[in-house]
């Protein structure tokens, strides 16, 4: 930790900050600079008590206090210099393959569920998205099929041999969820619902973990670090646009995270261009987009009438424009050095 | 709903817009105005499918689509035109006399608890906060103290009369909180965790419900709506601070909050300024906003020494601090034509 | 600086960085942490060169680089630790006595403009605001009536002895403008147009200086910083909402900056609730707000029929609300320890 | 425009909102809804008077007014249905030909802008970025050369056949900065100085529009529409990042705007990823990213020694970095079709 002290405090206010260092713990090390005194305090700063309180306790005598150590360690790519990858029926995310998961915003019946899995496996994707408990803004919305929408996403895994995702709403659903799901979805509302992240890393399960819609990099990084400090080293993060100023799109995608996780983590980064634009008609760039800049796999909304969407309809692909979009991001697949 | 045409459509597109919004059981309405056609599709928007995908399945022909209609009702000063009150241990929190609630972030102890609660209530407050669970940004900081806390918050209520308010974090937890405490708080990070929402509304205790970090007003009060339309009447709202670019203050707090509030809810509003701050040397100038624009009551976090508590000190006001924060309120709270 | 290194990094990488802090004129001092090495270096930041390069130039050694001096001098505190006064036309702002400054969006009118300053100057306020030259977001809208509008002003100015503000848009305009008003106002798109400040700070005449859409308070005390380094001590600082993702209000009015200006900065600080909610329902609560929390002075809209404004209709409240207004804030303003 | 009435209002105050809907020249069409009644006002929205005073005009009678038209028109695609191309120096931008322009942030003297201008030329850009006058947060930063930064920029060009980019900062430059340069940029902060847009677009000179830092999409359409509406056809968007929440990254890039500003507009849209990222590390994965969703050119910050730079080094790229990413974005400009 490195504490600012405010100009001309006298040596007696000075120390009194110096002794209160030394209780919580750390060694100071005093530099004199022209014009602000400045202490490191030597020490660890995930075990030891935070100094954060320090302006508040000396508001004369401290400016400011910076942390200098990173909060976050399993996720970190320090701690596992080599890229993760997810098993997911035998397709790894992570690794040289890159990956499509795809599927409808909702399971809303049987046929149109497996009508979307057969097509977008022959389109080339190998996960099925399909939500069967929804998070609705309004109580008046639906809010999806429950169990029955989970049987329906395991024949659709029998049928097809893809891999299936969905979403965990409730601690209570964990077991439930786990047995009919390959990974588990933790959506952007609920990425700082750390008893939901606890109850999915204990399932075992692969977890994707949304980013929050105003959550910064380092929060996300931190909420990661809930699943692999339960003991799942499963763990996947997916982009899906954060919020901002802006009304033309519901989202910012922000792709600058491909780069970023990247280098922070050694976890996989997926994007989610449906939720990110709320738009269709700006899915296909997005894609091309984020497979251009190293992204592991795409998450995408496909349904077989998007216009008869139970939920989001604005942002759903159709089965022909999935087809043509996963053709079009071949030759970008191609030069991103993946296959 | 509006629908608003692309302009220089062919009467077949258009017809073909015009059947399927009769399809989906509105009835249109043509308006032929100088540069867009625009279509009013008549019919109750809370209880019809929504239009909201007709850009998407007529990206040709579809240019926008409006709704006209608010989503929430329960929560709606037009569903409840008279301001509705929260009984709290006889203390009633929304009527003409101004509310203070006090305590320290999380509970560490029964000394701290019990020398905060008597200062406090010796100072005005009528409930006592403080966290036995919480919700903290890394899995390696301090989690509360469970059970234990609750039981110190209870033994807290005994020995003052004052009402007590504590954070539920789990599904799991909703029957055991609502036996030690008056209102459930449901934090800014679970704000759109629907399913601690109804657990919570469910126990029948008022519910006191913190606008979510990027949150918009609509869904806020359509969050507070999931807590009355599951037979809970009894919801306060808390504005706690917003996220923004700015980086001086930890939140931006949006005392607009309580106009807004007022005239689109009956629901007592309550402000934060701890949280919305994160620093207590603003917390003094924000109380006094909050209770000249009509707050109903405070939420404010005191320690008998910030600088040594285990959680949030930067933003907790000491006792004295808050002693004098309430001599200074005074004369606010009779401008504002409280008590 | 602090310059914090990347953890295992050699002696050898470490030392081409020190030498690189030498050879920038500071004088490093190196402490050695559990878990990274940290480098002061001493030496003046406002007139050094920065060391904010050294990450890019040593990416694999410098992990991260902190400032510790502040970047703002004139309009900071330390420099000047009592209040700034402005004197208009014998009032003072910043003073004891709590200053209104009303108006019209628009001058668009001799009648509507002496209509609306014999009804502000009745109802209590010493400064007239009217906007000669408007900047418009289309090109299609009303532009102001410039000179025009200026000769208006200084009318109204004759006639009721009323200080004028008034907004400059160009630099070309900067003599002219200062011949017709007291207080020239930047406004919030021109916070950071350093030129007009330059300019505007030269005619000698107060400069109220609106904070940025998404301006933070460093770069507004910077901005501010242009103003008095030119020469000229008599600076306003004036919040009128920043933009956020809310879209209830136009902007989210922050209400903290008042706390925070009079902490930082010796300079008054006004509060502009017209634009900071966009919607006259709420200005009364926000000037009520801006009153109990310290601010000098208020810039409100005013209008004799705000339905039939040239600009900015919604935001701008009636004649008689504005007596209302007046009245409804004495006892706040009694309660701040005002006039 | 659509003006949604209040629930159950009286014949009377309907019929009142009814007269003045006329009186501004509107055609008034009703439609009686289930919850509301709804108002279309049928006339021309970007000649007529704005209706959006209304809810003011009758706070009682008024919920809300939806405008249904866009309010630009020059930069429209629909004005100007095919792609607009700007020639520099004989390469066109807009074209099938994907450009490239690079240089340093400011020019700091004769050899490292030549250098840079060798080596970018040599790499393959066709245009030299370069500012000369540079706006910075603080009055105590390194302001630029000026006109000796001009000449500069003038003799690379003779030595090079480069194209010039440079920024320009005041109205009075405008005669001169045109005379150095073939392409005027107007800065993020002043993206809305409308006066300074004017002067530049009025030198006849392309102009290169930077998008605000916090600038929605309509009111970058709408600045550019300054440009287009004074006679000049020659504009160029160009997105750099847009300020939010997050702090891991100096801006967060937006490159949703690529297909967004192709769909609404037939200028070129170009992205900035220095300014955009503030970090050289993750500038190559941004152009990756920007090739493959359908950018034009790109804008990119090059310095022969960035550690060295007298502004901004954290995001400047080297020669060596620069040479090496014009490489590696090759097979993407073949993937996206370009050449």
């Amino acid at each position: 930790m490195i504490i600012v002290l405010k100009p001309k405090i006298s040596k007696k206010d000075e120390n009194a900050v110096l002794r209160e260092i030394k209780r919580l713990g750390y060694k100071p090390h005093v530099m004199r600079g022209v014009a602000r005194t400045v202490v490191g305090a030597i020490g660890d700063e995930l075990t030891h008590q935070s100094l954060e309180n320090l302006p508040s306790t000396f508001p004369q005598s401290v400016e400011s206090v910076m942390p200098v150590q990173k909060r976050y360690k399993l996720v970190s790519r320090e701690a596992h210099p080599s890229n993760s990858t997810i098993d997911v029926r035998g397709n790894l995310i992570g690794g040289k393959k890159f990956q499509v998961m795809a599927g409808p915003c909702s399971v809303e019946g049987e046929k149109q569920l497996l009508t979307t899995a057969h097509a977008v496996k022959a389109a080339g994707a190998t996960v099925l998205r399909g939500g069967a408990f929804k998070p609705r803004t309004s109580p008046y919305e639906f809010q999806g099929l429950g169990l029955k929408g989970l049987k329906m996403l395991d024949k659709a895994r029998r049928e097809t041999g893809l891999g299936i995702i969905t979403e965990l709403l409730s601690e209570d659903h964990a077991e439930m969820v786990a047995e009919f799901t390959d990974i588990i979805q933790i959506g952007a509302r609920n990425s700082q619902n750390f008893q939901l992240l606890i109850a999915a890393a204990r399932t075992g399960k692969p977890v994707l973990l949304k980013r929050g819609l105003s959550m910064r990099i380092e929060e996300w990084l931190l909420a990661g670090e809930y699943v692999l400090s339960n003991n799942n080293p499963n763990l996947l993060f997916c982009e899906r646009g954060i919020r901002t100023f802006e009304t033309y799109t519901r989202n910012t995608l922000d792709l600058s995270t491909i780069p970023i996780i990247k280098k922070e983590s050694h976890s996989p980064i997926v994007i989610d261009p449906s939720q990110g634009a709320g738009r269709a008609d700006l899915v296909m760039a997005m894609c091309k987009g984020a497979v251009a800049m190293g992204a592991d796999a795409l998450l995408i909304e496909v349904h077989p009438n998007p216009a008869e969407a139970w939920s989001d309809g604005a942002q759903q692909v159709s089965l022909e424009l999935f087809a043509k979009l996963m053709e079009e991001l071949k030759p970008f697949i191609a030069a991103a050095g993946r296959e």
